[in-house]
Order: C-alpha cells, then structure tokens, then sequence
C-alpha cells in the first residue's frame, strides 16, 4: 500500500499516519518527492487500516499495490486449473460445449434436447429447475421435480448436468442432483450461498455479476476458494451498459483478461449476453477465438413455445450449424473440441 | 402489447402472430400502416407470450404498453402508502433521518450513537451485524451479539431500529430484533430472501440494485408486496457508473420519478452513494430538495477507528450539522424534520 | 508517478526501468516491500514516458501520483473565480439562473419568454441559433439570423446571452453577437474547438460529456485556460447510464467535487439531465441544494409547440412556480437569487 | 409511430391527440383496449411532433415504430456496400487489415513500420498527424509534414492511407494527402466535420463515439451519406463502461447487429478497445470470428519509445504472429485475407 500525501501537508500529519500503520504492526518507507511525500507500507494489509488512513488529514490518495484476491491470482498459482467432472474436463485442451434449455419443462423436451446437443458435440447438460425471474409473476421453474428430470436424462445420456442453485437452502438439495452448481449473475455477491456452495465438493460455475468489475468477479470466486473448493469455473454473460439494442454487452475482453490474472478456467455464455438467438453464433466464435475454455448455450426444441428465454435460445439446427462453424475457429487456437474428439475414436 | 410487423412480412405471417395470441385467450386489433402492419393485443400479455411472438417470423418489435408491475404502482393504488413503526410515519408529512454506524463494533459504540443521532434529529436507529463484504477477508458483522445490541440500545432510547438481513434462513433470527429488515442493493435481485421477507409482517427497506433500473427495482418491491407485505419503504444509494470519483452516482432523479410512478416512500443514503464523508451532506441537502422521504445516515463516534466504512461516515459534529442546515431544505418543500417536531411539543 | 514492479521482477528489469526514468531527466527513488519493488519518480512526467514505462518488463502498474490538469486545480489556485459579464457575476454569493428556449424561432418568441423569465428572476437569457442534433433530419437552428434576435433581445431586456457554438470556424461569428460562448457536451473533447473559444475574451460555459469523467471534464477545462482564457464556467448536464427512464443521469455529486477540487463555477443543466420538464424542478432544487453556482433553464411559451426539446421545456407558470421554491433553498446555502436582490433596490 | 393514452384519458383528451396529428397531415388510427386506447400514426414522422405529443395531457408514451435512419439501414438498402480505395475493397469476400503506428513520428518511423505491415498482410496503412489528446500538454502530432510523410510512403509502398480529421476546416488539407478520411470516436457527433466529410468524395471511415448507441451512430453515417458521400466505413472501438481494466470495452456485439440492421462495411479496432497490447490479438481475433470486414490496428517499430498510445502497439513480431493466427478464423467464415491471396497470385 502507498500513502500519497497532499502537497501541502505537515510534518506532524505524516507523523500520524505513519504512527497508524506501525499500530498494526506494519513498517513503513517514507520519500520525499517535488510536491508529495509518500509512503510506502510493507506487509499485508486490511480493509479497514486502507479506510482509516483515507481519513486523516493531509492524505491525499490511498493506493493499493496487492491486488486484493489470492487464491485466485496466477501469481499465487500459476499452473491452470483444470475441473473434471465425470470424465470432462473444463480448462483443459478440449474447448468444452454445455447446453441445454434455459428452463426444464418435462422429460421429453429435455431428453429430446440432450440427445440433439450431444450428436452434435455438447458434453455438458444444462437446465434449469429453479428460476430467477425479474417479475413475480413469469414461470419460476420445476423445482425439484426438474432436478430429477434432469439427473435422469443426464444419467441416460452419459453427460455431466449442470444446473443453478439461488439460494443457501436449496444448496444440499441441489448438489444431490447436480454434477456442476452454478451461482447466477444475479447472486454474484450473494455472500452466504458463496460460502455454502464452498462447503460441497461440486464444481461451481460462477457467473459474472451484471455490474462486477472483473476484480469483484475474482473476488467472489475466492469466497469459494477460500472454503477449500478449488474448482471454479469463470462464466463471461455480459455487463449492463447503455446499449440496448443488446440485452446485455458481452465483455468479450474479460476472456483474456482472466486468462492472464487467474489460473480458473473461463466460459462464454452468449445467450444471456446477447438476448437474441441470431446473434448467439457470432459471440460464441468470437467467445473461442478469444481463448475460452468453453461455452454455455441455451437450446430448446422449439423456441417459440419455450417457458422463459425463448429469443435468445437455438434450435437443432442452428446449434449444428454453430458446432459446425466452432471446430476450425477452437483449431486455430489449437484446441480442439471435446465430444468430436470422442467420437472420432474406434 | 403492440406487435409491429417488419415492412417486408406477408400475411400468413400476419395470421401466425394473430393465431398465436388468439391461443392464449387474447383478442388482437390489426392496424394496417404505411410501411408497418401493427397488431394490438387486448389484455394481459405474459412475458412467454411476448417473448414467442418477438421469435415469429416477419416480427419486426414487441412493444408494451403495461407496465409489468402493478401492485407497486400509483396506477393501482394512487394514495402514498405511509409505513408506521412505534411512532414513526415513513412517507408522511414528516422527513425521517435514520442514522448509525456502518457495523455494530460494541454496545458503547453504538450507546454513543444513538443518544447523538437521536439529539440531533434522527429518529430511527440503523447499525448492521451482518456485513456483506466484497472481499471474503473482511470484517463480517458480530451477528446475533450485534443484533441483540442494536434491539437493546434501540429501546433504550425509544428508536425503532433496522438492520441488514443477508439470507432467507437468517429472516426469522433477524426479524425477532429488528423493527425494519433491510435488504441491500447486492440482494435487490436475491428473490427467494424477497419472498421471505414478504411472508414476516415487518416493514421492509429495499434498496436500489447497483445495476437495477428503476423498473426493476418495483418488480424487486412488487415480491414483496406479492406476499401481501404493504410496508416497504424504497431507498435510493447510487448507481455504478463509469465515473470513479464517487463510490457510486446517487441517481437523483430516481426519487421524484418513484414519487410519481409509485405510492411507496422513498428515501435516499448519501453515505453509499458517495462513499467520502464529504460528499455526504451535499448530497443528503439534494435529496430532500428532490423529495425525498427521509435520508439514511451512518455515523460513527470516530470514523477513522472503524471497521466498516469509515470513510463514508460523518461523526457526531459534521451530523449535527448537516441536520441544521436540512430544516430550511425541508420547510421549503413543505415539510418538516420528524424529531424535531417532537421535541418543540410541551 | 509510482512504478510498482512484478513480484517476480530482475534486478536488471528495475534497472532498464530506472534507466529509461532516468534518461527523462527524471530523478528515482527505490523501495523495497515484501513483495513489490516500488520505484518513485520526482518532478513532472509526460504521458509518453508513462506509457512507455507500462510496457517495460517486469512492471506490474504504474501510479500517477499529482492530478494531470493544474491550471483548472484548487490545489494551484485556492479563491474561487468569479466570471462577470455585463453585470451578472456567476461564481459570487448570488446563485444565477440562465433561462430561455432551446431553439430561437422567432423574435417574438424569444422576447415573451426574455419578459416571463426575467420577472421571475433570470438573469441571463439562453437560446440556440445552430442546434446539435443527433438525426440530420430534424431542425438545426435559425443560424446567424437567430444569433441577431438574441443579441437584440438581450439589449433590450438588459440581459447577457449565451448561445452555443459548434465549431471553430464558428467562433468569430457567435462571439460577436454572444456573451457567453455554449461548448455542448457532445463537443467537450472537440479540442480544436477548446482552443478556439480559448482565443477569445469571451466567458465560456463548458458542458460535461456524457461519457466523461470528472477528470476529462476538468482536462477540457485546461485547453481553454491554457490558452489565457480564465472565464471558463462548468456545467453538468447529466451522464449516460443505463437507466431508461431519463435522457441522461444527473451527476449530482459532480457538484461538490468541483467545489472541492476546482476554483471554476459550476452550475446545473436539469433540463437536459432529465430530458423531462416534470423533473426540471426537483433536480434544479437539488443542484441548488447540493452547491451549485446557478441553473441553465429550458422554458418555451408553449412547450407543445417547441421545434426542439419540448418535452424538457417548462413554460412561463411553471418556471415561475420553481423560482419562488428556489429561493428558500439558495438561502438554506447562505446564498441568495441574483435578480430577486436587484429587484429590491429602490 | 404509436401513442398509448393513460388509463385515465378523456375523450377530449385523445381528440386533441388525434387533432394534433391531422394537422401535420398524417392520418390517424384508434384502437380501443382493455386499459389503454392506442393511436396509430401512418407516414413519416417529425421529431418535433413525436415530442410535441409527449407533452400533450392524457398521453403515457409515444413509440416510435420506423427506425430514425433510412439510407444507413439494410431495409433501404439491401445489398451490401463495398468502399474501393485503390484496388483494395472492403466490405467485400475478404478481411482487410489497416496497420500502422498511432501517430507519425518520422519518414523512419513510418516506412519501416509500413514495409514491415504489408509483408505481414496489411493492405492499408493508418498514421495519424493531427492527434485528438484528453490532455492539452500532450503531443498533438506533425500536422501537414505528418501527411506529407504518409502520403509519401504510402505510394512508394503501394498502399493507400488512412488519416484522421479533427475539424471541418482541416478536412480540405487531409483530404488532398488521405485516401480515407477517420473520424475520431470524441467527434462522432461533431455535426459540422460530418457534414463537411460527407461533402468530399473520399471514403470516410466513422468511429463509434465511446457512449453512442449504436443508433446514434448510424445516424451519424447518415449525415455523412445524406451529403451524397456513400463510403462509409463503420469501426467498432470499444465503448465506455465501469470496468476499469481496460481502457474501453468492446462491444463485440455491435459487429452482427451492424451486418443485420446495415448495408454499410464494419470493421474493429482492438487496440484502442484495449488500450493494453495483449489483449489486441486476442480481441483482434474475436472481431473477425464474430464477422467483421476488417481490422485496424497500431504497430509501432519500438513501442516503448512511441510518443502516443505506446501501450496498445504491437511490435512488428507480434502483429506477424497475429497475422498467421488471423487466416484459420477468417476462412472458418469463409473469407480470405485481402494480401495474402495477392500476394499468392503469379
């Protein structure tokens, strides 16, 4: 932490702020500069000692060097970090596909669903039983009867399922269902269900929260990290901006960003970011050509009937058709894509 | 809900839009523009009929003309709703100022507080036990221990009081000390806690989402209000921004918009909006001269000595006043300073 | 400037670093943390060396430690300027009010509406002559003719007059008909545009962009002073968020920051903030309460009528219904309206 | 465009609404629904009414259903537009990539960088003379002796070149060196140089402005194509957000939603998104994954030595190995690379 003094600041302020820092027990190095001093401070420090300091007189600035997550820095762990769930692998080689329905509605859309996305390369089953909704009124979901649902599909069809948990309480029931948790956008800084999904052994997709700094981001995941679950999964959907054409704006950067500051895997999800099923291909080519390790993509079989985000979900056909355009784009990144390398074997 | 069809749409797609509708017991009304057939729809529209239709082909815009809240809106309800705990009117004739620190540290901290604020015009009484924190390292509240101070000192000065609640499970804990739950911006979209805190029949204060339109903020209340809970109270605490001065913008147009939209009271938090102590009574003057229903405050005996928040605290001078200066800013929009009425009685 | 290196930076990355400082003439200072190198730079530093030392190996960030804008700075100018024109002091204890309509449309518009807001208690009359309009379709102002009827009218009801300026090869003209030149938000950052209204003697009214921060605003603020221009006023006039239910988002914290880090005067466009004319009085209420130097009004005789802007525009009642509400609140400021002191002289 | 009257509206009320538009010569027509009746208005429609019947009493909201732009959008237009400058086209079958350093430095700088770009696979090269700086005490580029050099170095090397105007009186100057004229981001609303470029008969290429809707932008083509000038180029730049790691964020979005709703070429400019050169490849290669016609991007010999924008330039090694990585995505949507299929000819 540095300490930027104002320029017309006194021997006898300084003095209290140095004082402050060796309360707790920290050192510090102080230089003269033209116009500021500043002061440097060695050691770990709080929260509440940068906060403090920000008050007394004759601070001008505050700044902090450390960045304030740990667990998550590549700095602190440098080799990627690779989840595997029921023999996939997510931040390995292989570019992994989720899919699914944004909502489960009975046993056939989804069997229909899971068996149409795994032909064409998805590992991953994706599908919600619990429902965030905006208004109170629009469909919340199945509950627990499409966390069955979804277990037993994903069983028949030998895919790992992932699934979103809203709250500490469904927590148990949840992760007896699920091979992956995921913690919604709107639940990024939900605190308490960040320490409960930390407690079970199941991956977590964290997804970035509509107005989290990717700082904010890495700090949530270490709330789980800091539970001793190391197997977090980054998922980029898209900030709120002022654009509106769009329903959200798919931070696109935040791919490399994370690849380079944490060694957690990191996911595209350009349903949720874009709103509209047409623009769904373009930012999942644009999430692998980034350098993602995967996608999640919303697929029902008839979106026009769908319970809740019919607009921005594929169809078969235009799902085949993006799986199609996906494998040169993850070969020119030298990936490859996992569930084709699966069945190119004997 | 208007259904405006692109300019190049031929009728069977016409007659597929209107067939749809019609299957969900809706009557349609077939204008035939210039460039643009519209269809109008004739009661109420659910969201998964909105969003088939945006996905028919030859659909060029699905436009409401609704709004999707209804409880919440002066519309359905055009007296202002006043909400009454032990004595004190939020939204009535009376500007209320609730006032505290940022964390409950001790039951002296809070002693202080209380008799200062309260000397000075506050009525209400805030201080959190549980503390959501973006950084799993920080202080997190004294939980219970916190809460069983805050209803002690609470009483003891004749103050209802409020505090954060964080989760569903901690809902009942929380409301047997609080006289009003608080549910903080973090958790304006956590709707399950919303459900919750609709089922107790304690006054709630929902405060604006960091990335929530205004919209959205009264279909967070319209939860709320859906389990047949009419006491919330709106609070108003910045939005972020591409602006880094501030902690967060304090949107202040939100206030005389809600006066306008909604029959809730609405009152506004400088201190979060700001995040710099010194921000805080410009902002706290402005919000009243833009109507608000009162302000909510953090104080703290010695803010630099905190371990919340510090630098968005006033200590008990600066707050005395900053409640000077707000009776001439409240008078002028004829209203008065809640405390202070009840001191001049006899 | 403060360059923190890598964790794991060389002795001779710190060198090339310190080197390269050097070779600026600049002089270093070195600090060694626990786990970051820390490398002080003394006396001023040019954007190409900051840029320069963020590519260098081994550096982790580099930290500005002075403000890059000093003329438009508190810290280099502590009393507070005062911008006269013709009479009327914007910056001094009297808190101004610039009203009239967006567009001129015609002489006898823009003298009813000079009479109606000068009885209220204007004193300096605002009107457009060339109009920024976002569609090339719509109606962009009466040019040089509407520039004669400000001038004359303002002559005739003893007012300054503002009017905007759009480009450069434009500054000769408005000047010579202008009191105060408009910069609008949408040309803070047109910098050939800054130094040209620099050149004159004329006071400049400089608006906030809508994606600019304070800092940008201030840096505009410098073209101008930079070119011996001292009469540079600022004005907010709302941010772009992504709230929908206003134009734009006032800022309203903008207002104490200025006070509090610039000598300039700063005044409150709610006008164009809220885009709304029912909003106008609550947000001009708040900028007064929050410390604004004065307020720029949009009032039409027939706001239905306006060829611009009038959904924003008050008319003659309600402009004069605001002024009397004003006026309690300037004073709660320890300030007082300009014209109502003029009016009580004998 | 369609009014929705309040729930509450009179008769009189909706009389006078339909009145209103009678008068502007446009035909009216009335729905009747359950809460709310809806007036339709067929033909084209003036800003000034739409904002006229805003204000008038019984009216909730005016939707407008035609987009504001006409010869910008696909609907007018339906082919593609492709610009030719000098045998190269853009908006065609291939990817065209315009390198060069941020600002002209010297004929050394220049031509090595240009020999160096085009071996690469760059068909354009981009230099700027006039630079648009936040700060006054920036460098602000060579000005003519700048053009002069790149319009030197730009015919010894066979290709055109690219330039940025800053002001309507600069723009005879540039455009007797340029090929392409740039409009900057911060003048995207210059109303005036939009004008003044659409007068010339050189391509203009159009930045998006860092908080412009991507209808704002399109309407900004429109002034340049209302002036007859049909060769525009659109770039895709970043837009501003609260995300503080990178120096914009790129709304990767904004590239299908282009090729939907337009005619016009559209190309992405990852450097200036980034602001840091690591992230360039990695957002380079996302914008033509996403369907882009082209990139722009800053090279620079030594870019630790550049005198603006150093930190966003790649070296020619680096822009080398974004070259070789770009052809595997372009031809996975199946485009070629403008240079390399020349340089495969005999």
């Amino acid at each position: 932490m540095i300490i930027v003094m104002k320029a017309s600041s006194k021997a006898d302020e300084i003095n209290r702020v140095t004082k402050r820092i060796e309360d707790f027990g920290l050192k510090v190095h102080i230089s003269e500069g033209v116009d500021h001093t500043v002061i440097g401070v060695l050691g770990n420090v709080f929260t509440e000692l940068r906060d403090a300091l920000e008050l007394l007189p004759g601070v001008e600035q505050v700044l902090l060097v450390s960045k304030p997550y740990k667990l998550a820095s590549r700095e602190f762990h440098p080799r990627d970090t690779v989840v595997e769930v029921k023999g996939v692998a997510i931040g390995g080689p292989e570019i992994i596909i989720m899919a699914g329905p944004c909502a489960i509605e009975s046993e056939e859309q989804l069997l229909a669903t899971a068996q149409a996305v795994k032909a064409a390369g998805a590992s991953v089953l994706r599908g919600g039983a619990f429902k965030p909704r905006t208004s109170p009124y629009d469909f919340r979901g199945l509950g627990e009867t499409g966390l069955k649902i979804l277990a037993a599909v994903g069983k028949e069809n030998k895919m790992p399922v992932i699934t979103e948990v809203m709250s500490p309480d469904q927590v148990d029931l949840v992760a007896k269902y699920a091979d992956i948790l995921q913690v919604g956008a709107r639940n990024m800084q939900n605190f308490v269900l960040l320490d409960e999904v930390g407690k079970t052994n199941k991956p977590v997709l964290l997804k970035r929260g509509l107005s989290s700094t990717i700082q904010e981001w890495l700090l949530a995941a270490e709330y789980i990290l800091a539970q001793d679950n190391e197997q977090v999964i980054l998922c980029e959907r898209g900030i709120r901006t002022f654009e509106t054409q769009t329903r959200n704006t798919m931070d696109i950067s935040s791919i490399p960003i994370i690849e380079r500051v944490s060694h957690l895997p990191i996911i595209g999800d350009p349903s949720h970011a874009a709103g509209k099923w047409y623009l769904v291909p373009p930012l999942a080519l644009a999430a692998v050509a980034a350098g993602a390790d995967g996608l999640l993509i919303e697929v029902h079989p008839n979106p026009d009937m769908a319970l809740a985000d019919g607009p921005q979900s594929l169809n078969f056909d235009s799902f085949g058709l993006l799986m199609s355009q996906l494998l040169p784009i993850a070969q020119a990144r030298n990936r490859q894509l996992a569930n084709k390398v699966a069945k190119s074997k004997p």
